[in-house]
């Protein structure tokens, strides 16, 4: 690869006076920055980022920590969240954890090495080591506490969103789903569902939970299988992605959705369009969450003073086909 | 953050020693190797690895390029990719370009100015770039040419296995929706199919073209809203995601999947699995792509001779639900 040196034999001119030039740091005169311009172009020299880093001690590079691809909501959150930073100049370094937290860990420590100006981490598990961790950090989908800002949606608010949506279409038997114990975020709408079912007199709930940690792997039939589905005229399931798979098994049971057993998901993943009968859910707004992530971050980076340790962004109820019309 | 500054206060020892030590250098005494450490651990030193590239001329990190995140089949190769290069001790820089030839480039030469040992890129369109690129680099899913080494599943073997498996479940006139014309992966797909109806005199198959550059905007009624589904058994859709939203259509218009219109997609995502019908397709053996694209990068960095410019990888059917019984 082309090094500043080639570029020094070609112009002749001093690696101080090329470095001044390339980092735009000091006088170039201006027959010399037209030879030196002329001379990158001719090789296609591209800077070291590495050398432009230890120089200016800043990286302009932000670290995302996600636990899976392949979970719809963090697939779209990346690709949202990459967008917003590179439209504000940022590359991302990028590491997917499969919600194995010793692998967090050791991603936190790799972006560290690489002097990121912050980290963006989403439903992160090392609570103590990003509380002190010594750059800028915003999480998402968990709340982390200590200097890390946490933005995310109003998840109590769904899980009452929820209830009442399925309410309102006439359920008066409803099952929840719920997720993980260790997942913050499916913890609170179980919460706001349970809250939200206390303040009506003539519905029944209940609620079993889904333990495995890892959302492609959410066998149904160890969930699904101990349950009753003629006990329930309606099921709030704890993400869009184990909705699908529970209207699969629910379908292949017998039971007609809506019509039998009325379904509703949480996320707004891209997911809903493609099931059949497409997927009534409560939305994660992800272009305002990941504004919000990118606005914060890049005001810590700055140094700003951030007001707001937790920002939390109002959840919609999106009706779809697997809900009756009301 | 602490720097080597601080563990040199500490210890009272030398930045040279310190350096050593730290990069495994050099002579350094049992005595000093300890105190250093100890000062490590105490103020949670981590080795800046910008500078660390500097010295060692090698920066362990790959560039993955992918067209997506939100298509399944890239949302499980960068999961699959990520974890194998992980195993041998390398990182990732990724890059998402939604398709787009203009984010794609930039991401080359990002890429090439972080110094990266290589670059994996999904479904490249720069090829022209990536021909002459100074990393060695490998490409998945479409061929480019020059030194960069192509990985891919055998897509003409697919469209020719996805074509025999309609006929074989008493499909006679076939329907192919066909990838952009860009996607040299889909164009295979069409050619494969085509071929193996060839040898076929008692069956019809008509193609019609998605011309749209971006998976998940697959507009469903632009394609199928000029066809007469009346006039097919059988379709073979490009890929999964579009395969999902060509059923779920097909369902709304009143035919019966497998009964009216059998279906068969192109991955073997995990989408397949989460859709009623259960999806059934060609699978691109996900690991086995991986494994090779990583042996392959690697061997490329270690200057080994690559025998092999084009890796064609065997594609397998997977007959589930949207298909009859044989």
């Amino acid at each position: 690869m082309a090094t500043m040196k080639d570029i020094s034999k070609m112009t002749g001119l001093s690696s101080g006076t090329i470095s001044r030039y390339i980092n735009n740091s000091g006088y170039v005169s201006r027959e010399s920055a037209d030879k030196i311009q002329r001379a990158i172009d001719e090789i296609n020299y591209i800077p070291n980022e590495h050398a432009r880093v230890l120089y200016n001690k800043s990286s302009n590079v932000i670290g995302l920590i996600v636990p899976s691809l392949v979970n719809p909501f963090f697939a779209q959150m990346a690709t949202v969240l990459e967008k917003n930073l590179n439209e504000k100049g940022y590359s991302i370094i990028l590491y997917n954890t499969n919600d194995n937290s010793k692998e967090e860990a050791k991603a936190v420590n790799m972006l560290r090495g690489f002097r990121v100006d912050g980290i963006l981490v989403g439903r992160p598990q090392n609570r103590d080591l990003l509380k002190k961790v010594d750059v800028p950090a915003v999480s998402f989908e968990t709340e982390i506490g200590g200097d890390v800002v946490n933005i995310t949606a109003d998840n109590f608010l769904g899980g009452m969103q929820a209830f009442n949506a399925l309410y309102d279409v006439g359920c008066r038997k409803i099952l929840h789903i719920k997720g993980p114990d260790i997942f913050e975020a499916t913890e609170l709408r179980y919460k706001g569902f349970k809250e939200a079912s206390n303040k009506k007199e003539d519905v029944l709930i209940e609620t079993i939970s889904f333990s495995n940690d890892f959302d492609t792997e959410f066998s149904v039939e160890s969930v699904l299988g101990s349950v009753d589905l003629n006990d329930y005229d309606g099921i709030f399931v704890f993400n869009d992605i184990a909705a699908a798979i529970s209207m699969s098994y629910i379908t292949k049971k017998g039971f007609k959705i809506p019509d039998d057993i009325q379904v509703m998901g949480f996320d707004n993943s891209y997911l809903c369009e493609l099931l059949s009968p497409k997927l009534s859910t409560i939305e994660q707004p992800f272009d305002e969450i990941s504004k919000e992530c990118v606005d914060t971050l890049i005001s810590m980076i700055k140094n700003e003073k951030i007001e707001e340790k937790t920002i939390r962004v109002k959840t919609n109820v999106v009706l779809r086909e697997s809900t009756k019309k009301l």
